[in-house]
């Protein structure tokens, strides 16, 4: 006896980066921020978490969506909280895509895109990147113009290139909605995303932002989505009444409100980031130039599986990733080192220097 | 043109109970917890929170699962931990029914289920239950031989009503799956439902439970599914990555150890609930038998809408609840208010004492 969805019975799950629960390991492998987070949200959270835990949270997060709002100069009604970015991706398929219906993402990119997909029964194809990652036009125009749902990482995972907002603007579907995965948004030189929701393709354009990164609120769960109110109203028919707890609604405008904190350590990470590309180029590695919280890095002479396997029995983890069939039948594989603080980031030098 | 999926077009948004965040209120309409959690679980929050934001809490929450799988006694891989029950019940349409398949639920009961198939592009059909809120038998016996989905709040809402085991095992859909909706099952004088699931149609019952009542903390949302570990494994392929935070997986872990804190509220809540009841039948009303946190209760001869406003003018704030179409083609409505502390009950009782 079936029980069920077919759907649901081919998929294969996608499997996130291995997440250690145990001290001791330098972890470059999942992208998070190092440096903790303001510490007003430890105080947003103690606050809540002694007073308010019993009873429902807000369904909207008003509080939170009027923060976001000022800091975006757009109105609350624009702003859509879940828990986690992941969320609103999910709400997105969900809201959009109807079974049978095209779903695109460019490739190599985040590979959940493909899952979210095949979870919702939708059909999906892949938009082959050229090996500079720059997009095949007018190759894919074809795609773009059948897709209901266009999903763009940018910075994109795990080149960390980052499109202008001349290129997004004309990759949005003509009858879809294109999706600005922004989940890297704050390391970039500039963004462009939130300009593009005023310009004529606005109303099919959703900008998601998350927390885990630039925030360091990996833990909390907590992103939000910025679209043009009748977009964010589907949405939200879509969402769990109470798809935000109370601490992370409270926890993430703490955050917001303190952009010191956060830019602080983005400008760490970046000079870090500058730091551990010349290194790896010193050491023979090819360094794709990357406006994200980690570098995607290659070695012309070495095997990359085997530099992840000799990191990890070090306890150093990097993220190792290959992706078979991209555009002229290649395959593509290297190593994705998420932006630690300094010393973790020398420890790997260190120990590829002996290994390369 | 056309963006949304026509379901999401079509859609009413499911609308939760009123929750005003400012103070001053006695709040008697969503069936919070009036007594603080565990001081255990804002240690919990308050380590995790200091400690580890930044970080990407365990995808599977093993901590928690070990945790609830010794309470149960069942093995941890029969636990799937989710952002709230709510979470579950969504994670159960999307792995199970397909566009167009069966899903049923009694009537009055939850309304969310109604929602929640309607987003899935699902076929639902109501169970029209008796006057009496039992089970109309025979007559339902083709819903429940055609359903791939039954959902089945026990205790029921609003009525408080609990179904015995042998009830419910012989609702079982032969060729589908029975969800049982613990929500308030704690607050049951017995719960069957996990011996249920090793008896012989146990392979096709999920019993879903929520932290948002018995362990007061709604505003943390968190709830879990009991499973044979074959369904688990299909919902935890459809659920995003991390859906759990680390602060909501170690604060129901740590609410869990502190049983006697749950139990003694519960007491505390039973008995007042009894003392309403019987306030409650000497202003004349009717009020169902309750083994839930909350009462459903009728006045043969006042205006149940007109009670509410009364008593949200002088803000208390119970639940207005009516349901048209129901068996014989009646029309239900009552008020169904959450047990509060004694006090706030007084305050309740005080008042409509004046009103009736």
């Amino acid at each position: 006896m079936r029980l069920f969805r077919p759907d649901v019975d081919r998929l294969t799950a996608y499997t996130p980066g291995e997440q250690p629960q145990e001290s001791g390991w330098v972890k470059l492998n999942t992208n998070e921020n190092p440096y903790p987070p303001s510490p007003r949200v430890l105080e947003a959270i103690e606050r809540v978490a002694s007073s308010r835990l019993h009873v429902y949270p807000d369904p909207v997060g008003t509080s939170f969506r009027k923060a976001a709002a000022e800091l975006l100069n757009v109105e609350p009604d624009w702003i859509l909280p879940a828990n986690g970015s992941d969320e609103n991706l999910t709400l997105l398929l969900r809201t959009f895509a109807d079974p049978g219906e095209l779903v695109c993402a460019p490739y190599p990119s985040y590979i959940l895109y493909e899952t979210l997909a095949a979870i919702q029964g939708a059909a999906f194809s892949r938009i082959l990147l050229n090996p500079d990652w720059s997009w095949p036009l007018p190759a894919c125009r074809e795609q773009i113009e059948n897709c209901k749902l266009l999903f763009i990482p940018n910075p994109n995972s795990p080149s960390g290139t980052f499109w202008d907002q001349e290129t997004v603007t004309g990759l949005v579907p003509p009858r879809g909605v294109l999706v600005l995965d922004e989940a890297y948004g704050d390391f970039a030189d500039r963004s462009d995303a939130i300009k593009i929701l005023s310009s004529d393709v606005g109303g099919r354009v959703v900008v998601t932002r998350s927390f885990s990164k630039s925030y360091s609120l990996a833990g909390l769960r907590f992103g939000y989505a910025v679209a043009h109110p009748d977009l964010i109203r589907g949405m939200r028919k879509v969402k769990d009444s109470y798809n935000c707890d109370a601490l992370s609604l409270a926890g993430a405008e703490a955050a917001l409100h303190d952009q010191d904190w956060m830019l602080a350590n983005r400008e760490k990470i970046i000079a870090t980031r500058g730091r551990l590309a010349t290194a790896l180029e010193d050491l023979g590695f090819d360094v794709t130039p990357s406006q994200a919280n980690f570098v995607w890095t290659t070695h012309a002479e070495r095997d990359h599986k085997q530099l992840y396997e000799q990191l990890k029995a070090g306890r150093i983890l990097v993220r190792y990733m290959q992706f078979p069939d991209c555009i002229g039948e290649t395959t593509i594989d290297g190593l994705r080192i998420s932006i630690g603080r300094n010393e973790e980031i020398d420890q790997l030098l260190t120990a590829l220097n002996t290994l390369v």
